[in-house]
């Protein structure tokens, strides 16, 4: 069979660009012992393999030039020498940007039965254990309380803000589209969504959109959005720092409001986290995920891209905001 | 009995001067039932109280222009209507900048005895309890890590050194000057000190003298020294905001790099705090540190100065980094 994958071809300087990526084709390899091939279905383009396109330690290794993108894959066996998967289950896995792959079985989960494959890739996924993580645990959200969440219109985004409400939390947003905005209003019931883009000063916007402060902030994009949200910070309010998508992309240091003097006058706490740090308790995240998803509390928006070949460009959308909800190529 | 008292006579703008301050004479009213007539015996000044010179809201509220300062203040009883105490005894409390306070007698607490009286204001006070309180329980301090203090010179942070010493931790300061970095090192066993007046680049100077990174970074200070240390934090480091000084006189929002990257990558935390949040502790802390100093492991270091008028002054020094240790004045 004839297999393609699509390798970093050189680190990007600033917003990542289709040359930055190469596609190499090959023949598709055996399974060995343990082992299955799997026929990509879906991939998941996700903002924080930016960072692995650095050439800088960070909490996962850094991409090699000439090595093979890796990122979440729903797949089919399409051949199978473990006798945990048969030909045509559907599976999941961290996977490379390949059109088949071989991997061994034990770094694969099937999905969920009942559901969208692709919900693998998002709110039955990384992203959605991001958020169910991030928001409960870091975040330590409680009934009542005011979370404000940027990148709201992201795969991990709104899902934060629908387990805010479901929690019973007062939630703003932020968002870089009215329709995003809407979208958040109407269909997700977020009680406040500031276009970020078309607010005028943030700082008056988001001082207006929160008369009782902010107890729980949790930031996927950084930047003046979050010099904002700290001059609105209540006392003993926690900052979740999940993703920073408004830096990844740049090349010079991240100047502007030291958030230090907000953390001290509130005795504040900020924290980052990576997901992997909760997988001894993924199993429960995605019990509860599931169990909001079917039936209804919790819902999903996807935007699929169609082909392959179409990966690099996916990705590099999710920068410029494309996307709403949970990024998808479909193979 | 003649009384004086200094009052803020009008809000700094950037750094504090004489001229904010007023002096103010009276008489001295009689203490009424469970009150009690004290001399000032040392007046304690402390970074923090430029804060309340701000008309905005922070953790204690403002002082009013007109109103008396009010600080850490170790006095002789005079006149007591309280079973409490008798005249003689020395005892220290917030009050005001006065030669005598009549205050209820519920405010005060006996000094400990055997001790110099000031170590109320230091050591065995709000900065010793500010520093125990501060690296073991908001920093969570462990055996074999590396701690980073800024303002290691001062008194707080000068605790915050030697109990990090005596948990078996290795320890690196900065302070301003070689007299300060030649005290710290060699009089309390501080790893490694930087003047960061004269270190150069402040980056490559903490990078070299962390070759095994930070674990608990204990900040007095804010600015550019904190973001040098944002860039060689440990995985699951902890950032402690005790201070901002350096920021405390800023007319202007405190722009510089933002530590949010690094939290993020990371999966650090910074937490801020004030010490009243662990009143219900200072019993042991107070203890803890009274035992490591009669016992020789904690010392403190004190700067004296002389006279009821010399307040504003040595309040206003501490901007300028005159204090080594403890800023005391004596009355």
């Amino acid at each position: 069979m004839q297999n393609k994958e699509i390798r970093l071809h050189s680190r990007p300087s600033g917003v990542p660009a289709e040359e930055n990526f190469e596609f190499v084709e090959g023949e598709v390899p055996s399974a060995s012992d343990d082992e299955v091939v799997l026929k990509t279905l879906y991939i998941s383009v996700d903002p924080y393999l930016r960072g692995r396109m650095r050439d800088v330690k960070s909490y996962v290794p850094p991409f090699q030039v000439g090595q093979v993108i890796e990122s979440g894959v729903v797949g089919e066996v399409v051949e199978s020498k473990s006798a945990a998967f048969q030909p045509g289950d559907v599976v999941s896995g961290q996977l490379g940007w390949r059109l088949y792959n071989v991997t061994p079985a034990k770094y694969l989960m099937k999905t969920i039965p009942g559901v969208s494959a692709t919900t693998a890739l998002g709110v039955l996924g990384m992203p959605g254990l991001t958020a169910y993580f991030g928001l409960l645990d870091v975040g330590k959200a409680r009934e009542g309380q005011t979370v404000f969440v940027s990148g709201a219109a992201g795969a991990v985004g709104m899902t934060v803000c629908q387990i805010a409400k479901i929690k019973g939390c007062h939630v703003i947003g932020t968002a870089g589209s009215d329709e995003k905005a809407n979208y958040l209003k109407n269909e997700l019931g977020v009680d406040e969504v500031l276009n970020y883009k078309t607010a005028g000063n943030i700082f008056e916007a988001i001082k207006s959109s929160c008369p009782n402060g902010v107890d729980l902030y949790f930031d996927n994009v950084g930047g003046t959005v979050s010099d904002a949200v700290m001059t609105v910070l209540n006392d003993r309010a926690r900052v979740v720092i999940c993703g920073q998508i408004s830096m990844y992309n740049s090349t010079q240091p991240d100047i502007g409001m030291r958030p230090q003097p907000f953390i001290l006058v509130h005795s504040a706490v900020m924290e980052g986290f990576i997901i992997t740090q909760f997988a001894p308790r993924f199993a429960e995240g995605v019990g509860q995920l599931a169990q909001w998803f079917m039936s209804g509390q919790l819902k999903h928006a996807e935007t699929i891209a169609e082909g392959f070949d179409n990966t690099p460009k996916a990705f590099i959308g999710l920068f410029s905001g494309e996307n709403l909800g949970k990024q998808i190529v479909k193979v």
